[in-house]
């Protein structure tokens, strides 16, 4: 369990029951799968979707027993887009360890990624009405259509603030928005706070994706658990570098984006080239945007005490370094 | 549409309201992956499990517009199995065109079978009771299941008879069986007559695996529409190969089996072994007996007109050479 919820012993024991429920729904896998499985979860990983589910549950009639597979649910699906995600960025390194697809092949990928989804489903039609079913699979649309556009957009030095954003959502915030949203209408919230909770949720996931691909800049390797620069090697310009871009008038750097593959010194010349003009820069006055939204909409809430807790966990969240 | 449902016109109808459904459904997507789905459903394709969800209605209530999304569900998550599928087999040619992955490239399919699995889900919470999705959720977990071992024994001359007929039961069975099993109990046939129709469904697609296997050993090539010892190739050892090995008592054929990569001259030896050593002889009398299950389970059926459809239709599909 990650020490990120040290202080919060309670979320803590219910984030360490969803481990639970997740293990034993691997267990309908064979030996091997949950193995791989286990070790990804072992591998840690803050379990924001899971906590925000619960979290959510807090400021209604908070159910343990309901709320935790929901939670399980979502980290599952969460996990499984990162294993086909690991696939298309051919990524080796993930949470500091090997990924599914650089230790097992990608054949193992795509099948292991498809097994969660199929256990997702299946937890999930046991523990939730149909109208929330009808919530999460709009949910994984929109991850899937997010990652196809980012997919599709590979290498294009053209990409647009705009489509940054709602690849982002889809990727991202559409998930943190999701999880708050079904814990809180599932322990009886009522439509106006939840929907209050899933926007909060939307902000969160939006700063927090955009600090997610400014540390890919900025980080410290050994911190971040992924090498950096991993983006612009696969191809993929995130805002600092988009931002950068606005700024190359002569077009030196995009001609040389447009130059492929690139070697280790042009990775980190594009990386000195965003953080020289300013993108960087900008990209963190943009994610603070996001969380000062996140911020106004949680003071907006009446108080309780998961309020507080809400408060603490989205500053937490968003001046983090790894 | 393919000319298999020509003599049935109400139920050649009804699939074309399912290829309608499924375009709606694609639409969702981006205008690239809406065009490469179209493409896959126009290269044909018997439609075999939508058609079963269909007739399984026709046993009860049929209420078209409720059953054509359901065979939808079935159809696309069928489709979304085979882009997976040609992945792991690195699958060039299916359906006599190109498939998604030779043509698009591993990552393209991987995201394109997500998304369709999410498009299912999608259109499954909006037509259906929680535990038919459960239904749903659980075939999906058994295909994956089947699939990753099919993965795991690749290249392994000591699988048994046994292991194989698990694999196809998860990987063709189970989803022939759901078709039935779901359009008939959608339909208010109750629990016993939808059960008694998933056996059927069951039986049916156990043959119809069987057959498609022998076909990689001896259809035309032209007809079958993908190239022949393709499982061979992919190191799948199917059960024509499983009856030859039992006969392969010095031990020659498992050695040479052992030394990949095969030439196309091993392939053909491989098939001509499988031929001469009775393996495929052996293979068609398995398959005889699905058949045989599946016929005496429809005689024993109440009489009515979707009885006799289901029995013609059984026939034409276990005497097929395409």
């Amino acid at each position: 369990m990650d020490k990120f919820w040290n202080d919060y012993p309670e979320i803590q024991r219910d984030l360490e029951e969803v481990i639970n429920i997740m293990k034993k729904s691997f267990s309908n896998g064979s030996k091997f799968i949950q193995g791989v499985l286990r070790d990804m979860i072992h591998a840690g990983g803050k379990m924001i979707r899971p906590a925000f589910v619960i979290l959510g549950g807090r400021f209604g009639q908070y159910d343990r027993k309901k709320l935790c597979p929901l939670a399980a649910v979502v980290e599952m699906l969460h996990l499984a887009t990162l294993i086909h995600d690991d696939i298309i960025d051919n990524a080796l390194i993930r949470r500091s360890k090997p990924t599914i697809q650089a230790e097992h092949g990608k054949n193992y990928a795509v099948f292991i990624g498809d097994f969660l989804f199929s256990q997702c489903f299946l937890l999930l039609s046991d523990n939730i009405a149909v109208k929330d079913i009808k919530k999460v699979s709009k949910s994984v649309s929109r991850i899937c259509k997010g990652e196809i556009e980012q997919f599709e957009s590979q290498y294009d030095v053209n990409v647009t603030v705009t489509q940054y954003l709602r690849r982002i959502a889809a990727k991202t915030a559409v998930l943190f928005a999701l999880s708050l949203y079904i814990g809180a209408y599932e322990s009886n919230c009522g439509e106006s706070l939840s929907r209050a909770l899933a926007s909060i949720g939307y902000n969160v996931g939006m700063a927090f994706q955009i600090i997610d691909d400014i540390l890919d800049f900025t980080g410290e390797e050994r911190v971040v658990g992924k090498p950096l620069g991993n983006d612009i090697r696969q191809g993929i310009f995130t805002l600092p570098m988009i931002y950068a871009l606005q700024e190359d008038e002569r077009g030196e750097m995009s001609r040389m984006l447009c130059e492929r593959p690139y070697s280790e010194e042009q990775v980190k010349r594009f990386i000195e080239f965003a953080r020289q003009t300013g993108g960087i820069e900008r990209a963190r006055k943009l994610a603070r945007k996001y969380t000062q939204k996140a911020f106004d909409k949680i003071s907006s809430l009446k108080e309780c005490p998961s309020k507080q807790v809400l408060a603490e966990i989205t500053e937490k969240l968003l001046y983090r370094v790894y």
